[in-house]
């Protein structure tokens, strides 16, 4: 008779960060109770990636904290790369947990003979060992078909509108204004989660003989007098969002706030923004913001605690819905 | 010494359709100037399909023409199956023509424990064989990212371009209205090939505390007086169009026009359209509309040009971009 | 130091339906002394399937019960969706539990350009989701070997061999007929559990130079004065079998009993059977026989006892080797 | 501008052999007029395979052609590192010709278990690099399922049935014998090619409390006085037909045949046969029969022909039905 | 609602052996304090492998110990075919444990057209179901990337330290002599385990003009009245051993050992080595070393307690680094 | 009747390159006569690429020329990108020409929770869309086994051979010197190439109680008086390479020369090497040496002649065979 020896096994719950972003990775961690992973990284003199976990990992359930910030491809790489040393080192299962994931604004193909960079990147994971995927606030929902498992989409959403009811004041005339027709849908949904708000969205008129060009971008909807909470999923260089402020100036806002949930800052952005005729810019910190990019009217609040439920959910098979509901 | 045979080889182009929209299909093949592969198909007692093709189809890139079309489940399942006779039949290369592509609404989760449905057609179409797609207007661009190959995306923008300027009079006065926040993006780039076209969109209000109520809708944007397109990807019961209508009307419109790409008119959609507000409704024949869903108002132009151009370049291997390039 | 969270784990079994058999979901259920998962489903207007579970799945082993019924493409399109939803949603493994399988038939080609389409529905449910699958008498034993993982094939011979022991009077005489020389090795198998049953099938001759054409159907075997078990896998239209018993009446046989696992019954099949020699006609419900095609001498026997406790040896991972002992 | 170098490239058909049945693919080479690509092959000392092709395979259709026989497992092994060094030259196609398919019996689970062996092989040749097959008279015509792709199934029906057609005297009585109740289809469609030929075949009689021990053997349908072709797939060890063949001398056949595709002979087959009250055993070269098991009264058709025929028409992209044509 | 059966479940560890080295499995299997899995396992008259697990293995972690060992191709596909029948009996993991892994020195090509045997060693225990790999010494480390997942790759290294530190008396005089150039890094290894010791190797000197012809073998490095240990992978025929050995008494060394973790003795290995000037050959028990094979010189090192160790660690998922820690 | 359209399709080569080193490929497509495919390619301000080809690939046999060279992680990122435009835009086939192979000295691990980072590259150059590579002297041969698929693996040996022979004077005294002791094998070879050269190499000495610490390094081998090539396949640093000259000349060589295939030059390797005893240092330009890099003991050989006659080759499918043969 071929005899088993049984026993029970305890599921372990492990977490690391590569170095996009160690400073969330702890706080998540903090979050958990629990202590990161410890890692050994470095980067060779021709630029190459070291990296080696320096516990054991085998059998674990192991969260892996990267945002995919700048020097983007570096970070991506090198969450590439802690997911193949993990593949290999018999862990029971490999969450990606991207904060910010990177190249999500190339899901689709405007030209021929262009990349769709998004699906690129989903591909990518799983072909380096990722068995789930995490992730805040993708530039389009769609991106979660991507990939071909189970993707919890967390949203910054009710972070965001709590902030707005907590520190705008006059809350009966707010318009959200999407600053690019394609977030009208965004705004809209943001909208409901403010009683009799209105919605707007910037329109870039082009002329049909240089389809190229803007021609003069206008306000379309109501915004004369009114609190206008400029609504996007990401600030970069801020470009849009400042001549979407300035519009609504001319166009007789009264007070204009910004919200986002990645804050990039690239460029001279926090300083044209700093300037800018808005009250304040809100972000979360899915992406690490250095002081030098920091200014006075921009607010961070925190993604950590809304990414450690997840992963406490997740771990103890727990239903996340409650995470996604607005309060 | 081993010895080869050498030859030249021909490629071979053939075209076949199911039973989902043989009409579209034999007008693609006149129009390339051949004939349709012959194919015996039928159903057994149990409504199981049988078809077998019945020329050989060895060495040839084949193109299988088949939007999904009601009963809806059934032309999808025919699709897989005449996918897979191709794919065990020494075929050189099969292509998906997809003029309307099923579930593509389903393209994102709204909620937890949903499918997917649109990649997983994508998914189904990969695994019973096919190696390249076309289709006509997804619902959302990214659905192209849910095939792992090349996916040429025809538009019928241009064919609906073309009948507004040639039928509209008065094109200096166009709005050209989203039925809903996220068609907004597509509106607009509708409205740069009218020379000063405005946008506007239906926004949806709802109650903080019924977020599954609409509580009114409302137009936003410059509507009254105005000649509106409202313009969407697809028609199914018309029950969001008709609204629209409606509401234009109300915020004086001075006349309402409605373009499509997909006609699918379920239930009453035809006769509410007849006998609303609207001038004329323009769609393309991507499903086929029988006579008892065809009315008065109905515009129908053929997609068959467009979709015989692609396979033609394909085939070719010509670049497609001219066939994008509104005109 | 990185921490890990450890704690046991406990399984999770679920089981669910979609609109195919809920009967037989539910008495499966009832067996197993729990509740189906509920799920939402409808049909759009457009033929289009939405569905989504309304309990939490996450790290659970669910088991997805339909048949593959008429509309067949439905049902099948139903089970796929099924599985999409719960792949995205963290279970921790999905069973297909296909008590009919669609398409068994089509197991192989008989003509060049012909599809498996057996295989590819295993393609499908695997593409879709599914990691194991539960079924019953399938068409050909190899059909297992289309899926590239576990398959437990449960065989309703027991119940019906049983059913034979028990109602048929004169067991010292029985011959089981094959209704086609395909069956010969399945009546073979039959006659085993029947002490001193002899076999015999149906031998349809062809002339040579009209392949295509039946000539005349004989029966090969000793059936003269015998009690008859005529054994097929399914009944669909019935047109083979009546024949079959048509023959044994001609050729002498003084009783004669027709069983079968799958009771299809397409078209008129009821009718004719009633109307027929055959003393009686017994099936199980793994497709459910709704009303109208119930006649006086249908037997319905209940498989769900069996996939009860198919579902529970798997759960709890132990052999089903016992399921399968005939008695 | 990109300049794109053009030219038109011929296609190059390579045919080449391991050390199972050269010559057999010698034959089939000379058919086609060409000569077998060279290959180095012998084993180390300790029974590792060693083997190179000697001439360029980039860009050419190469047909692999290998049998699976004894000693079996290094034959196929042989098979599968052909493959992969072929995958890993450049070549356009790999076809893995296996006139003899190894393991084909075992196409499906009677216990708990048990591998699906035939599967598993489909499997090794696809992950080793085979992109279609060509074999002849497979066990179970489903095993062309359990490959993904293109396979071309030959049969030796026709070679055989001339055979009978010219050597069978008196061929108004003749009675087409499956030696087992599992053939009793494939005899029935060997009778189809003889006007007037009757079935029958060897029922093997279980006790029911002995399930694994046949009680007796008997004879179902018409043999005494008739000319019986006896017909198997294969000949092993003989034991199956020789005892068929006792049976119906027994049962008062007037002459016995034995047809068979492939003639392995095991053992002492050869000379069990030789012996038998058989007047003729016919089987192909599908695999090689060496001298030595070779007797008198066995008679070797030639399989090549076929295989030619059909590596011609998949190489210049011809229709195969008409191979498959009886005549 | 739907209600979830719960139950905390055990984890079962299962170790079988085919029939390439038993004795090893046995002896693993009772360090472990359990038996063997039951196998029924045998060979069909035509050499096609029957087998079939003789317990239940539902849900339990299998580990399935088979080195390659001659006639290697049967071995490799016993191993396969016992792969396959596991995967397809819902089993939980299985480990492939290969102590000697075939065709391991076929890990790159050396000439065009040639295959990489040792990847496609992987690629088809991946096919077969192996979702883990436990090896021993592999003959280069780079074959470990070529599996997709975990490998855990022990070391004979500390057994054949120690034994040298046992039994060679003057141990301030060791060089370690790589019998090949290309394996001068393991003797670096081997040599930093022995204070003080040098390394040197034979190097094969070529003509320019007659690359592929061996000119004269000579010493690098210091060996004149010193101990040598000559080192490598594994000793097949024993050629190049034998070369060193006499190479090395040519050179002046005082006292030869011979250590090497596979022992096959293909041909007359051993009546080579025990006639040459080597004191000793030292060997672990990877592949069985039959009677008739042994030699006075011999001495055989049981990795059985080191396989063990490492199915120990990894079923209850403790790290194994303590087992590749030299002492 | 199905038509078939029938044309001959010529065959097109397109080559093209990213921004990691575009003077080598316009070196390459001048050597192929042909110019490069034009691309637009530029970073987002928060360091995402963008790109897109300028010209229609479809049907075509695309090369990407794309060492990996600082910023590593960028120029891989890139490469991929550029993979996976060209496969959603209908190429024929992409091959990924790679002079460079980033992390390539990552093909093993040497420690648990490693990854195995150059097999990670091939898998991210597999999933983005490469269906063959064309690499030079990777880090170690079995790296090749790590793509399913075709490598042609280039050798620079020739030209440095060639530069040897031209540029040493005495010839008759050479030694190839290994720098490590796992690249004595390569010097073997390397020494192979010229009459009578000797093998020697650096070994570094380890404490046994320190087993990290590298207690001295001592040359084993003759190299008084002789002349020394230190060959290895990449500087980077230097250290290694710096390291060996001083210890060169310590012992008493002659003339020293450093060969390698790729020259990296991180840090202050170029100043180094310049004030070092060596005479020359000699490589290729698989990677871009910047002025600022560039030294006059540098010596740069073009490998661009290669890589187009291997492009050439493959295009026209004809043998690489001479492009290996050493001269």
């Amino acid at each position: 008779m071929g005899e088993a020896i049984e026993f029970l096994r305890a599921r372990k719950m492990l977490v690391c960060s590569g170095r996009a972003h160690p400073v969330l990775a702890e706080e998540v961690a903090y979050q958990l109770g629990i202590e990161l992973l410890p890692i050994k990284v470095y980067d060779f003199a021709n630029g190459e990636i070291y990296l080696r976990f320096l516990d054991s990992v085998r059998g674990s359930d192991v969260f892996v904290i990267q945002p995919h910030v700048n020097p983007i491809n570096k970070s991506i790489m090198e969450n590439l790369i802690m997911l193949d040393a993990l593949k290999r080192a018999s862990t029971k299962s490999i969450t990606a947990v991207v904060p910010h994931f990177g190249y999500a604004r190339q899901d689709k193909k405007h030209n021929s003979r262009e990349p769709i960079t998004a699906r690129l990147m989903v591909d990518l994971l799983a072909a380096a060992g990722a068995t789930r995927m995490v992730t805040v606030d993708l530039h389009s929902d769609q991106i979660q078909g991507f990939f071909n498992g189970p993707v919890d989409h967390l949203e910054a959403g009710p972070l965001l509108y709590k902030w707005v009811r907590r520190n705008v004041k006059d809350l009966t005339k707010v318009t959200v204004v999407s600053p690019d027709a394609g977030r009208t849908k965004a705004s809209e949904k943001f909208a409901t989660r403010i009683r009799g708000a209105k919605v707007a969205f910037i329109h870039k008129m082009r002329d049909v003989n240089q389809p190229n060009k803007t021609v003069s971008d206008v306000v379309v909807g109501d915004v004369r007098g009114r609190v206008c909470i400029v609504n996007d999923d990401l600030i970069d260089t801020g470009g849009t969002i400042l001549s979407a402020i300035n519009l609504l100036v001319e166009a007789g806002a009264k007070e204009i706030y910004v919200t986002a949930t990645h804050g990039i800052f690239s460029k001279n952005a926090a300083d044209k923004l700093e300037k800018s005729a808005a009250k304040a810019i809100v972000v979360t910190n899915t992406v690490p913001i250095p002081k030098r990019q920091q200014f006075k009217k921009l607010e961070i609040l925190s993604i950590a605690p809304l990414i450690a439920s997840a992963i406490d959910g997740i771990f103890h098979e727990e239903p996340l819905g409650a995470l996604f509901q607005a309060s």
